[in-house]
């Protein structure tokens, strides 16, 4: 085929293609590891094992044999998918059951389940923020409510992270305009919460709805496992609660519940349900078991959060920076984006699997090693990894 | 909580759950409908037995024991979840496999899987079409392609469905803009194919690149089941092959397939990626088993063909218009819709599941009942489908 390159819309591949190269020559990718088990506390990655401390599977559940069992059930029943939307011919009484399920949970009218997180909140956002309405983030808000805010008619604006003024300050703006506040409960880089206390006051004093993304928060966060709703008491004033099932529930997915209006409203208007095929019904299953034993097993939260301690206090005193994190993740902050990638290569040598976060990923200067704990991570373990961490550390002349 | 009524983003919901409400009661809702069992020729709902005319589920494998029997061994080793996104933490090696396998089937260098085939478009869109780049679309073409441009940072024009006149004068427009042509292969709605041969012409004289959505086409269409570009013989021509794996593959998930270039450079830039946790392990694993079932089985195919032949024939002899469909999807177009909704009535009366498709989803006046036969449809059923049409069709004074 004749090509005229300059306008190839594919020149940039090959652009791209030749700059990834020379990344995998210095020694500095570390993405797209080939994991050949099961995502637990350790891992097989090339035939070697390492202490998994870069996953989102914050209570070990993507391993319990009743979660699995759950979902051997439903493929024996229903099969490995629906063959179509929800809308259509899509929808199963496992969808209906799990909706109901965590409804009543998170003490909500309703509930939804989509596909993926990512398009749950893009189903939803696109739905709500109608032309002449304005979503209002936290600037670390997640990618997905970005685009979700992309693909909606109305505008959206940002303030900096967790700045109560600047939030005040826009939603003073266009009083007559309907607001959402779309905010994540824990952030997933840096392990830090929202301020949600700060948020409902003001939601309160201007007359606005709140939709929290609480990914990382649910089975993690209030005594519960409900979440940074639940943590801080303020479930009720919370209009919105998305979750997804791809952290502590073990699969993938994602919710929201809120109102019986709201949630029809997004059934019959989010393009991201309409326009997709439904969950598959292992993943409803699986999700489903999931909540029934984070509902019924509060020691494995308390094991989650005696681990996150234990890694976070070792951290620290080894002399690492942890930010602001107050939840299982913990950002070991290193600053300089080459000195990050030669403690993440010193780690992956000594059987350890971290994830780097650099620019544009995160502000310049502020390159990091994203850590996390599992309920299922031993002591043992956590103890080789800071030693591997403390090894790391003072090669690179960090601590 | 205070909320001024006027300015509460939630007020839309409220005014639609009324309109919902009137639906409802004028029985005109035929969506949602509550399946609970396996997605095949029959399928049940509150406990009676219809026969299913509103599947994707071509080829009849999501009742497959050697599809199920592989998601089940995916559970076991590698859980019901990977926790994390393809980028750090949620490859498995059962996702390169898949994506080999793919790659080597529709004879590309390579391949990337997503979660969603929603998400595959949107990912692979946004990342290719940048500033200063055009998509042109098909007027007909599926909601996530449409999507995938709203996130993209570049333009789209759409052309009307098929007309390669059009085509061609969007084509010429800006012409040191780089320009990617997207188009579903075959319609989900009406079942009829896309220009191809049309297209790729134009694509020739204009240097322009091609990505073909075949979603609908994959395991239908071509000798091998490779789909729309294999039907034409154009499959080196096709440069981007983009497919589901909720349709013919019986899960859900879906890919790209491409030059080695354009895959590493989407994996590493498409957002729809990145920011998602990845496929589950018994999606992979079932896709791959169905692609070994399409590769090594074509009297599935050959089965689907007759009895879409046989299907659409029937339609047509009782005097039903069914459009232009050359596709084992074959819409009956009614043109009114109350008299549509009426014939669904009757058809749901009379135990059979169609999809009643109406405007603003198809032009004014262009109201029509979506139906698709599946390889494991008996002409039996298929016998009594026909008959109920034909009841329903001369009942509402359609025939």
């Amino acid at each position: 085929m004749v090509i005229i390159m300059k306008t190839d819309i594919f020149s940039k591949c090959f652009d791209f293609y030749h700059q990834l190269e020379a990344v995998k020559k210095a020694e500095q990718y570390f993405y797209f590891r080939t994991i050949s088990s099961i995502q637990g506390p350790e891992v097989n990655i090339n035939g070697r094992r390492f202490i998994m401390l870069g996953s989102n599977n914050y209570l070990g559940l993507t391993e319990d044999q009743r979660v699995k069992e759950a979902a051997i059930k439903a493929i024996k029943k229903y099969g490995t998918g629906c063959a179509g939307s929800r809308l259509l011919n899509g929808t199963i009484d496992l969808h209906e059951d799990l909706e109901a399920q965590i409804a009543e949970f998170f003490k909500k009218e309703a509930s939804i389940v989509f596909a993926t997180g990512m398009q749950t909140n893009l189903g939803c956002i696109q739905a709500l923020v109608t032309q002449d309405c304005v979503a209002i983030l936290d600037k670390f808000d997640h990618a997905s409510i970005i685009d979700g805010c992309r693909l909606a008619s109305g505008c959206f604006k940002r303030y900096p992270h967790n700045d109560m003024q600047s939030l005040e300050r826009l939603l003073q703006c266009e009083p007559e305009k309907p607001k959402l506040i779309i905010v994540d409960g824990v952030f997933s880089m840096e392990g830090d919460l929202t301020n949600l206390p700060g948020i409902v006051d003001l939601s309160k004093q201007y007359g606005v709805r709140i939709m929290l993304d609480d990914a990382h928060g649910i089975g993690v966060m209030g005594k519960n496992g409900r979440g940074t709703a639940e943590h801080f008491g303020l479930e009720e004033e919370t209009d919105i609660i998305m979750g997804t099932f791809s952290k502590s529930l073990a699969t993938i997915g994602g919710f929201i519940a809120a109102k019986r209006e709201v949630i029809e409203y997004v059934k019959h208007v989010g393009r991201a349900l309409l326009f997709s095929a439904s969950l598959a019904p292992p993943l409803a299953a699986a999700a489903s078991m999931a909540f029934k034993i984070i509902k019924t097993e509060p020691e494995r939260r308390k094991k989650l959060w005696d681990n996150a301690h234990f890694w976070a206090e070792g951290l620290k005193t080894l002399g690492f920076d942890t930010g602001y994190s107050t939840t299982p993740i913990v950002p070991v902050i290193i600053g300089n984006t080459d000195k990050t990638f030669e403690m993440c290569r010193y780690l992956e040598e000594n059987g350890v699997f971290v994830s780097p976060v650099v620019p544009p990923a995160v502000p310049p200067g502020r390159a990091l090693l994203r850590t996390s704990v599992m309920a299922t991570h031993t002591q043992k373990q956590l103890e080789r990894a800071l030693e591997a961490f403390a090894q790391a550390g003072r090669k690179a002349g960090i601590i």
